[in-house]
């Protein structure tokens, strides 16, 4: 750490800081500027948060240089995370991108859902999502179906052999989804609920942690970092969108650079979602393309054998016809250009 | 709601939505442009998602007429709400703007805590706030005592008289809060924690929601609008500050606007956080000045008897010394604008 | 437009309403729901702004239903817009995407600008970009040589044949850099700078019309129609990063949607500019990636011979060899992915 | 300024920082940690920019320590700037908070005109405003009367005293507007019109400059610092709303605290505009009371004798009647609240 005195700090104040370092193990370095004092810090920051030193009296501010997060930093595991399903799927590293495709919520026909899990199975798809227990900005909207949707899911998995990915709510919930899901998703508005993040990390199911529509990419990092620092290292990103000023013809603005800059700060694998990062269906193909090009691990897409009948999220569902078609076209860009995974890419910085 | 159909929108497509308008029991009514179709639905919104239209073909863009949120709306309940608590405290209407004061986390020494409830409680302060569970960014960070400090605070509550707030982070510990507290808070990142405002919404203790730092007014009012349509309409909201693209000298940007926008939409009250708003001490006071002009209800301030070994928000907390000099100030304005809540506001809009 | 009344509108509000739009030639259709009256209102909006609507009494919003901008929009001109060059190079519709490199400012030293172009025009770009009059944000960083330097983009131009792209600050120095350049840049932060843009639309160069870092999509096509309306159409739109909540790992968050977005809305072409919208060397490549996957019809990049003795912009430019290595890479890319260009692309929407 | 090197950081690299340090007349004192390497470089930073630094090998990231702004520093002139007009009229420091009162545009008629002019003087507003060229976000909007409205304005001025504000938008025009106005504005959308910062930073008029509405704080103080450089002191800044993720209720977000914050960074004046700052009518009495509690220095308000059938801005301003009642009620505010600017404030940070 580095910390920034006031210009108007007295002897006292630098002393009190630097008292504090010591007692805490840290090495306490001192420069006086002709303006500023500031004062180097070297030792372990989680034994003293730079948060209390931001409050001693004559403290201006203070800097971390290492990132704060630990468990998630590529810095303490510099070789990609794969994770791997027990029916051989893969997920980060080399591993070729996947597709998780499914209805936004399983609704009451299960007719339904084996229709889109049957098309993404025979597409090549290995998971298949649908919600059970949903979000709603609205209490007068319908929130899912529950146990009835965790059950419709598990016999879709036992007809086609997709792996299930499916929303946890409430940690109350943990142990019946676990039941029947091969992947636990975090959606956006709960990336900071820490006591589901903290119940997450103590089962062993792998976990894709959506992030915030308003979370800074070290937010993110340290919400993957809560679900690894309970236990379970099994993490996988997924970039939604983020909120911006502009929303007349995109729901969020999907953050790609975010896949590239978090392929460098951590080894978790990182996924993208076009459907929510932009609430447009005609979207979905060229984001996706742009994501796969940036270094995504895999697509997560919402596909509904009727989107006009979709209890939810209709407007940025494919049906199954044009899911079809951009599949294709992914899978066909993704022939092409997977072979850059094992061309060097630039180094520096 | 209004339904605008694509340029390109086929007969079949308008009668599609034609058709499920009236299905809902919806009156449409059609109106042919030189470009687009456009369809008056004239009905109840409940019965008919708008999401469902909008994801229908040929349909571009549904527009609402009415607020989604009703329970909250000022259009049904045109008086203010004012929330009353046994020894006679109001929140509310033309109640005098109340104050809640103490530290960020209860920590362990139990006479710091109540050195600042008998500080506040001599000012005149009517609420005393401490943590006892913490939801933290990192998960190195100090997460609170539990229910230890629950007991601190009702410890300090029968000394002092004041009534306490304290933060709910996970509905499983409901009951226990409901216990010790007289208020319970929904902090900023459990604003969209809608199964943990379901459980609020069922219990009988007035809340404090706080907004989430990137949401919406909207999206702040429909989620007062979860806790209401559970039963509990004791909803205090709590303005806190949202995020922006600076945040060089300010945490987060407090949209004091969003207290007279939310006054003229609701019915319910809103205080104001300026701790928690600006992240800097030195903005309490011209922030909570700004606040209290623009009509909140009370102000929220993060007070610890010695703001430098705080284990949580230091920067942004007053010493006790600090707070009745603050205090006082406020307390004098209060004293001089109050009078203003009887004086007839603009009309209009 | 549709214009929605208060609650609380009287009859004489909703006539005063009709009697202005029949007064503009507009047909005014009423509508009376149970709680809002709506008026559909059938004409040309440049008669009448739904501003002066808004400002009457009664009225609660108005809603276009057209977009605002109408020359750059794809509803006058389904065709994409291709602006072709003396020399045959072509942007825009189905022309392969082209690239534009060079230094963020050109510096005193020729040699070092004539390395760039020769590097870049050996690798098959198309134009050289550097600056002459630089916005700087604070007035003690390097503003740019002037007139010098486009003397010395004019003897790079001669001596490689590369078309040359500058920017131009203020509406003064036009005819100045008209007799130098190519196409002329009306940089982010000139973005609403409207007397520019009327003086460049007055001039028969094509123009690159960087988005604001604030700016919709819809403020950028209207900044575009600003150029257009004064005589020039040859507009090529360029995404630069918008300004977020976030900018700890980036300066900006490139809007990659938009490409696929404006491609929907407008005629015009649009490249992208992955320098200024990440800030970060190491996102060059990714991001140029992402914006071609998405279908942007060119790339603008910074390359500097020496990056680390750069006068402005040196963290985000690429060195002669780096951009060799990434320029491969890229352009392996486009050929494979260039045939997608005449696949069909998602109908619907 | 702190210079952080990468973890990869070569000999070399640090080598080539020092050197660079040296050559500029910088002390560097170099830390090594256990993961970075740490630069402290100790002298002039405008010798030196730190985006050089930046670029080069090695180097993480600079950390500058003292604000970059310079004349527009609270650390250069302490003591606050006020500034005095021919008539005695002050804006600043301990003087009462003015008012600036006019139609967005100055519009044919001029009866108008002066029947606003008049109303402000028999009110107590020192300033008439009103606009001669409007930027317009779209080109088929009215965009002002030229030099017609600055003589109608110079006509009213005459009539009642009051000072003039009025907008400059290129340079072309600039000694024309300073024949007719006491005060140059500078629009949100131009504030970093370098050229034009420049011009009026050779004028000796007293400016307006309000704050972009995508600006941090930082960048704001800096355009501040351009018209100051190029000779003109006299500047007063301006708040007027911030663009934010919502816009559903307010057109921006009215920053209220960057008021006390940039008393805090700056000697400069600062004044409120609620009128662009919210876009609602009903928003100018609580945003004015919040700006004026917050320390603000003034306050510009949009005041038209028939909104309804203003040709620009209708929705946010005030009919005369409607401005004669806030007013006083804001004046009542002032008079309270004024004492409180001669109170000491709260001391620290």
């Amino acid at each position: 750490m580095i910390i920034v005195m006031e210009k108007t700090a007295t002897v006292e104040n630098i002393q009190g800081v630097i008292d504090i370092l010591t007692e805490h193990g840290f090495r306490a370095i001192l420069h006086k500027g002709d303006v500023h004092t500031v004062i180097d810090a070297l030792g372990d920051k989680t034994t003293l948060s730079p948060n209390r030193l931001e409050a001693m009296e004559g403290v201006n501010y203070v800097r971390l240089i290492r990132q704060p997060f630990r468990l998630a930093s590529r810095d303490r595991k510099p070789e990609d995370t794969v994770i791997e399903f027990e029916n051989g799927v893969k997920v980060g590293g080399e591993s070729r991108p996947v597709f998780i495709a499914g209805p936004c919520s399983v609704e009451n026909d299960y007719g339904c859902l084996l229709e889109v899990a049957q098309a993404a199975k025979e597409l090549g798809c290995q998971f298949l999502r649908g919600g059970a227990f949903k979000p709603r900005t609205s209490p007068y909207d319908f929130d899912g179906l529950g146990e009835k949707a965790l059950k419709y899911l598990a016999k879709a998995k036992e007809e086609t052999g997709l792996l299930v990915v499916t929303e946890l709510m409430d940690s109350s919930d943990l142990k019946m989804v676990c039941d029947y899901a091969d992947v636990i998703q975090i959606g956006a508005r709960n990336m900071q609920n820490f006591r589901l993040l903290k119940s997450v990390g103590k089962c062993n199911k792998p976990i894709i942690l959506k992030r915030g529509p308003a979370s800074s990419v070290q937010e993110f990092l340290l919400a993957a970092e809560h679900i690894m620092y309970n236990g379970n290292e099994k993490v996988i990103l997924c970039e939604r969108g983020i909120k911006s000023f502009d929303h007349t013809f995109t729901r969020n603005v999907l953050d790609i650079s975010a896949i590239p800059v978090i392929k460098k700060l951590s080894h978790l694998p990182i996924i993208v979602d076009p459907s929510h990062g932009t609430g447009q269906r005609y979207l979905i193909e060229p984001m996706s393309k742009a994501g796969l090009a940036a270094g995504a691990d895999g697509v997560m897409v919402e596909v509904h054998p009727n989107p006009a009948k979709a209890l939810s999220d209709g407007k940025q569902s494919l049906s199954i016809e044009q899911f079809k078609e951009v599949f294709s076209r992914l899978n066909n860009m993704i022939d092409l250009l997977h072979l850059d995974k094992k061309q060097p890419a630039l180094k520096g910085e």
